[in-house]
């Protein structure tokens, strides 16, 4: 039986209330976190069996999203013992112990990302991404001067989101239409992106609108970087899966009424696109930077030759 | 004294009541025509004053759109006479000249454009321009069978008027937000925008947004087509000037709540952006269709080699 | 009733016993004036009847080049006249006269491509054209040493065409197969090809395989000259037609049998591509040489802003 | 002495009746292990005598093709004991292995390269390649609807083979002539081509007519995967050598009759070419899918940092 | 006899004492006009051929110049009469006609490449180029604040001459090596150059090392102006003739004790490249701006489809 | 206290008297080691600082030469022992040691460079750099001809170094300035070219200028080819760190006078630019080539994920 907060967070990912893959990834241990210190399973094997299905409903509110599965593999392989109690401390553990990892992780991305970025650069921003922030925090920290072009990023208008945060920050913040930033690319020292995963083959799979933003940089001379934790690598990709894009809800585009207005149109409202690799200049990891090409290498390092889904047995 | 009809077409072009360089253009016409009626100057000179004024007043409205002026400047200088009642007569047969023409190079146009579209093709559309939509009408009108993807055009989604349209004449229409452009250009056989004026460098000064559509499609291997009248064409950069950009409102991006809910970030609101030729495969006008490069060939044949403003004076 | 000379004309153009577009258009002039002289009409309408049927009959024959209707309507808007003999004694001089202006065109072209070429310089080329290979000529009249490396031109192989003839002047020949021509554009100085026809946009309409030469050659720095005269120009692009591209005989790629034995695919056999303007850097007319974007200057001031077709009525 | 098999191998790839790398390294290790089974040596030292011998004949065969030493080089390494019998065995047990392992790793890759095809993509191959076909054959497996574009692939046509064995899998196939690709770029999803080696720098050494197909390719849009297992690495590069291509006979291209026919001209006829890595999306082994630039950390993971050859001495 | 003015100003001309397309045909009128002012000849016939001859030599410093001949063609044509005295009078009014009017296109010229210049843009120039000078100066004129990073343009480092007169008007100025232009085009609105001759085809013939810099900056997003008066479109290059590059003393690279010193190696000193239309944004002449591709237009208006040397009979 | 030599070399690296990474790399090490011999030092922990300080001395001297602290560090590393005596007997051994590893290095590096380089090629370079020449020696030692067109690379001219070095060799070359280089990348097969730093992301840090060479070696189809030991990968980079580009001495471009005489312009003199890499085909090492965006899988080998500096402590 699934406790309420492993319902809840599935439906607050669903609908964007969690959104951000870290979020979402230490929100899905969490979850487990709270389904172990709750369960009232009396077997091992039924605790476990609960654990699994926790996860598999987790995981079905997202399932193109990469950081989800790989929090749920961590806390499953981690969790380990002869009885409910023994099991259900490990999972505990392993839950808290990840989101440890997890703050880490933005934190060195973060200082390593910042030093990309020089005093006085301005970047262009695209959506909402921690990691992408936590870029620009640790500039700001080492006492750069940093300003923001950031693209409202429809149809959900996460820019709203990154020009608050930057402005608490003390950030000059210029809010643009994402229609706009062709014309203010001349203005920036960076695009800086987050990625919602990351393919064997060096592509970026990121927010919609992010690899038109990306070849116009390159036609503009300006350079772009993708900040993602390991964490954002696509495993699957190695063996040649292309990722697959999630379809949003269509009144994201057009209200139920705007579009009887307009005749009832189609309407498509993919989450997601593809970068090539070849218009990005540096993918910012927490252990490292690295050109899109190699990332494969890392990627193989962390994760093998590919993989099978563990928790899906 | 100005005539309460151009006080209110003024007010309609400036707040985008009325939009789309020949309506606005016929507008205008119509504007002067109505002075011209209702106007109870007793001499000539004062008619005329009253008729320069009527057509500053109209520019003023939109300094940077290249149309407005050009139907001002035809109808000033068709008018002619020794009398009032001459100059009035003169006048208004001027503006229905004009318009007549106006009506005539739309469909012109069309048909030329249509040549370039195929039984089955699909169009993707920016903004909404209804020399675009004439070439999708009179390729209709053959016969063809024509599929649209919509841009919805942030930040005023003039594609949602450009999807009623085409819903209308029955074309099968999917609506998808800017940022979603590069990755439904595969499925798409031409780019086919209107364009705000065309720059004697064959330039073309289009919506925002246009300009990365227009880089993404040559990157993508999509060609590009601007269909624009004659009208369109900017005489004051054969002389080197750049185009004015207009700065629109800024709570057309967000709201002052919005706004100060964020931190009060700054707001760029450009009305257009620039197109260097390179990106363009051809314009297409009511005088057949010509690659971008060429275009100030025809822009001398039609306004000689430069210009200075006749109705300023 | 039509000649014989008609018929197989016709025949000989359709089977391209009779091939590259000057040879094409003095064929028709010929074969017209092989009519007028041959004809029994006996009365003025039926002559000219005949002469348009004529018409009619040999440019059903390869609708798609440019050429032949050209000729077609030189010849007959310059017969004119009262009675059979009159009409008959203009059509036969228009087509003498069109022949002689057919073979100076060559030769001003040629020499002025020739002009392009150095010394010692190695060209590369694609299919057979007189026209181009006429700048070769005027090259090696002007004490040039050219040196050439052939495509052979699947699947007719009009590479061998050009191969003997440039052998016969003594010019040293590489043959190649078309797919090893990227590794040969480095030793070239020149990619060197003729046109179908030009479009008003500057596209270029060559045999299949130029417009993939084109770019490959701007990918590898060789600049690329098309050899065209005048009479390839195609006036209907003025006004949006796109060049209608003939699809040859499919046995040209599998004979019967051999499709059989693989299954019986499908076969596509067209016989030409388009190249955007963008992949050629010269047009060598008899008029000059034009960049591509500016041949629609030309065809304007040739034919005006666009044309019907004055024989078809 | 070397016996009839090895002969007849040798001839059979010489002529290209062997023909495909995994084919031809199959082919030179049953020769290897013919050539154990019947040899009559007296000696050890005789024994291995021979079957250097035997590797150095097959080897000089096709001095450019990369997966022949390797196959030669893992049979003779394999191969060791104290007497002609124990030597004898143990050579053709490593033939049989390394056979085992090459099904193996085609089917693997196969299935790698297939995740990357989606149900109702079209591709285009160039040339015949197992490896390619491989990928289709497993998307065909998984119930995927794919169809195939052929570039017969002049000048031996091996297009021919590719469709046969497409058609025979219910493939639909439209066999075009090489000089046709750039036009049928449009219409489809992947170009899929196989390799003959490849380079440490990335570079796919693949039958001539792959480099101008991928530069049109990328011009196009249309991603380009390679499918190349393993075997297909080519060490030697590791040190900076270039990959020496093959000139094969020139009457593949023009009959002596043909030739002389037109004037004796020279004929170069190169089996290849080099397709820099940023023209190549993917390639895909049995190992995973690597961006060519990261190609080379497999090669020195598989081959250490650069290799003498074994069996040369 | 030639009076020691023309052999002053040829030698002038020849040392670069004289330097500047505009200023080297004024100075050739100027020695016409000093050789009829100081021409003793008794009969007219031998006057014309004193003048004939002033005119030769003075072409013959500068063979490549193509402002030279335009000078000197444009004085001997003005010239007429029936006595010697006619001849004088009429030859010294074309000499300062033409001057008057090379004046007025300067003027002309930089007024147009002004309203390219917005308030507060920094130009990257090269080499020394009054006419870009002059849209310079116009803007300032203007009231604009223009910054300037002048690239030095070995071997002559004619950049102090840009950066001397720079100054002069208060322009804030950076001299950098011309290696380092790359870095700074990010700093940069616009490269600013001149030209020594412009060609049929839209490309820019002006001093080595414009093409790279060209190259560079369309990599970089940065727009190439280049100013350049009527005077210097060049009519030979209708007829395909290619502009030779002139190669200048090999000791403006290496002295000859350098050179021995080095080993005597070759050195070659080319004094122009040729920047290709595709890397340059637009031409600004005295008659405005216009696309390179579209230069051919307005060269075949102003001398017709190609030309012989009337001065050189 | 530092004993002379430090203090020499020190000065001598500073002003460029010792150029080139691997001889200022040897030379930091011979200085360390003549500190160790000649210190008066008594106790190990005073003979340790003393070491210190002279590598901080050496290292202040190019604060952005990557090969300077690597030797430093190597030395100071393998230094050990618990006597003065100890510690003074593994410097010198340690600094013998690594210039012994350096020598090697560039002959090895030689070999796989000069792989590359086939009989009869043409090579440009720019500056002068012992790695790159290394490898044209390896080819002449391999008997090939090669010859070499030598940018003179303003403002030091280091070209006369490396063209004083070919020559002596017997290669013949062709000095030009660095604005001709465009000009003459069609007459070369190779650009070759040393670094003074990798960084992580595959960027190429050398002498000012090569930036703009390789982006028009792109552009005309020229390799480029960087050779550069390992000793020049930058560790400091896999964290992001961007590389300093040092700020040389102003009157390297202009001399104080020329400056005043010119109205007293700016001047910047950056030593360095950064080439992104995809416009370079190869970095070629000691342990084999790479392509650059792969060259982070090395660094990561040789020196971890990131590093802290030792010898600062």
């Amino acid at each position: 039986m699934l406790v309420p907060e492993v319902e809840e967070t599935a439906e607050d990912i669903a609908e964007m209330e969690i959104r951000g893959a870290a979020t979402i990834a230490a929100a899905a241990a969490d979850a487990l976190a709270a389904q172990a210190e709750a369960s009232d399973a009396e077997t091992p094997a039924e605790f476990r069996e609960e654990m699994r299905s926790a996860a598999r409903h987790l995981r079905d509110t997202r399932p193109t999203a990469v950081s989800l599965p790989n929090a749920l593999r961590y806390v499953l392989r981690e969790m380990e013992g002869e009885t409910v109690s023994e099991l259900r401390a490990t999972a505990v553990d392993a839950a808290e112990a990840f989101e440890a990892q997890l703050d880490r992780a933005q934190d060195d991305l973060g200082e390593i990302g910042a030093n990309r970025l020089r005093d006085g650069d301005t970047v262009m921003t695209h959506c909402h991404s921690t990691d992408a922030l936590a870029c620009v925090k640790a500039a700001l920290d080492d006492g750069k001067h940093i300003e923001a072009i950031v693209k409202e990023t429809r149809p959900r208008k996460q820019g709203h989101i990154t020009a608050e945060q930057l402005r608490e920050w003390g950030v000059p913040v210029t809010m643009v239409v994402d229609n706009a930033a062709r014309r203010y690319l001349d203005d920036c020292d960076h695009v800086l992106v987050g990625a919602d995963s990351i393919a064997a083959d060096g592509s970026v799979i990121n927010k919609i609108g992010t690899s038109m933003l990306a070849v116009a940089a390159r036609e503009r001379g300006t350079p772009i970087m993708v900040a993602a934790q390991t964490l954002k690598l696509h495993p699957d990709t190695l063996t040649g899966h292309t990722v697959e894009i999630e379809m949003r809800d269509e009144t994201e585009v057009l209200s139920d009424e705007e579009r009887e207005a307009l005749g009832n149109p189609d309407v498509d409202n993919p989450a997601f696109d593809v970068t090539p690799p070849r218009y990005v200049d540096a993918i910012v990891t927490e252990r490292g930077q690295f050109p899109p090409e190699s990332i494969v290498t890392l990627m193989r390092e962390l994760y093998g030759e590919g993989t099978t889904e563990p928790w899906a047995e």
